[in-house]
């Protein structure tokens, strides 16, 4: 019997709404390589414009969730012009998942170093096995985690932030809950059960709801905050008008479960 | 013998420099009906101009604290422009505790769900009873939390933000401080006394502080780092300039109890 | 036999990388006196133009680390001007922290109140001994800490910051470290100990990666998210083409210790 080998180096499932990006450079412990980040800039372009999905989750094949940029592909091109165009590329996808229009979840076990911490920090939602391990470590090769640093400073204290990014040093999956990181903590043998228990989650909602909370909560924190209230305001004045929160709505009077239009 | 019901929206109490803002829809859970919206922004605005108080507590009579917006009213008028004005009325409330001189506590038992978690995370401090639990759970009717959004993204941090407005689930009182949103849990029977020595500590001090740091925080926040300074230096130097500041100072270094003039 | 006793009001010794500035007026629990911001702020701009350092520790002699302004100080000058400069002064010391090319670590024992507290915040860094307390206690004398609240407004949680400005209560140092106001807490005989384990894994780090971080990190924080991103991706590459980031790239991928250049 003859098996064929997924060598795509992101892969994509679907499944009851929940678009699965899993990096699959197992053996380069998914390290972001320019193939690696075209691949799931692309996965996530498509996804943008993609009205069938709940929630995303980006998973990563083996023992690593992902061990940040390739130095080897980085070291064998010497030139500022590359390094520009992978740096821009890298916080180009980072941005994407910011403004997917759907919740991103981050299901990490193993490592997540330097830009695949940065990876977790910029997903909305983490969930993590108990022996994963986060570090920013750049700065222990000379190189200190700048782009990791934009997503890292914006999702846990700034104290915290700075001692990661000075000392490269990790943090495990208690400290990383207890900071903020991630949202939660499973059993090893247990992650795919609690990351499933929070896609339920989502995928119970409204996508309409989902859609507008995504884009609306990234955009208000940019702003002050009368305009971030007028924005939120005209924001859920629209969403009131939406068929299906009318029917959440009666639902819930009715103490009925709603059946959502768009689901 | 008859007794005479209080049937107002928002009762105001005032006792010893504090000033508690009851909302009394015990029936409905405290939902922030036009009705109760328009009484709590009426009595939030005279006490921007009243001189006499230390600080404000807004309470809630019933086994809940508030249940948000009231959404079989918002079903009875299903209209753009009547959601606009709602949304925009609620985020001038909240707005206005914000802006308030002095400090305000919120005083939180049972729910507190949707704008009612929201109130929590636009009130300064808070109180909260051991049995008290918060949720942003519109997302659950297909509403999503959007300007709930702008005053807890402001309050907790980001990825705890999203996960209650994403899956709309409870978090418990415990939950609540470890993650900043309230500052003190009292068991249940003892709620009135822990807030009783908050307020008891703020009406110890002198207003001219009091109001000077209230305004201070909430501007500076929204200003970079040296604008920041330049406005916390002046107002500093404004403030050491009051009769009172320097009768604190002088007790302080003569080891006695300061007599504020303005108490 | 005689000693000479240093009266100077701040202390720079450098050892192995690390420039220690002690705060040296133990009698007035190191107030920040005229003098005492005078002579930190000097050490301070000396070190902007210092390339001999990895890192800066802000220390202080005998039980107190700083208790804030001198307040008798303060009284004796009664005059606005007067005021408007020390502040000025102040928070001209405290954004110099910030600004400094290399990461700074506060060491703090016994009281951290009011401006001294603020030192503590302003700091990339802090270790702290269990006994440690800390405060924001000015509003105490009726003179609310307006510059000590930009920058622990900065550091910790939203209603933790304001309930530590409003009430003036201390925190201990296991609230600190809960809160992210510190990054470690050490028994109060090995506060040494600990902080030479932050230090010692600070200057093992390339200088150019550490320098290229302090400033990547305080000016990110300010900017969108997108201009943060630009910004990060430009000063990545430019740290790539450093001479010690390609020998710790190689180091790395060949298995052994690098070997810094800027040591």
């Amino acid at each position: 019997m003859m098996t064929t080998v997924d060598e795509r180096p992101v892969i994509r499932r679907d499944q009851r709404g929940v678009a699965t990006l899993t990096l699959n450079r197992p053996r380069q412990f998914n390290a972001l390589s320019e193939e690696v980040l075209k691949a799931l800039g692309g996965e996530l372009s498509r996804l943008a414009h993609d009205d069938s999905v709940h929630c995303v989750v980006i998973a990563a094949e083996g023992r690593a969730f992902c061990a940040g940029h390739d130095l080897k592909e980085m070291r064998a091109n010497p030139d500022k012009a590359y390094y520009q165009e992978l740096f821009a590329r890298c916080g180009e996808v980072m941005q994407r998942i910011v403004q997917l229009p759907v919740p991103v979840i981050a299901r990490v076990q193993g490592l997540a170093t330097a830009a695949g911490c940065q990876l977790v920090a910029s997903c909305d939602l983490a969930v993590a096995a108990r022996s994963a391990r986060f570090a920013v470590s750049g700065i222990n090769v000379g190189l200190f985690c700048s782009t990791p640093a934009v997503a890292l400073s914006r999702s846990i204290g700034r104290k915290r932030a700075m001692e990661m990014l000075f000392t490269g040093e990790f943090i495990d999956a208690e400290q990383a809950i207890d900071w903020g990181l991630v949202n939660r903590v499973a059993d090893d043998e247990a992650l795919d059960e609690v990351l499933g228990e929070l896609t339920a989650s989502l995928c119970a909602k409204s996508r309409v709801a989902l859609r507008t909370g995504k884009a609306l909560f990234q955009r208000q924190l940019q702003m002050p905050l009368n305009e971030a209230y007028a924005f939120a305001g005209e924001t859920m004045a629209c969403n009131m008008l939406a068929e299906d929160t009318a029917e959440g709505i009666d639902a819930f009077i009715a103490k009925r479960e709603p059946q959502w239009r768009h689901r």
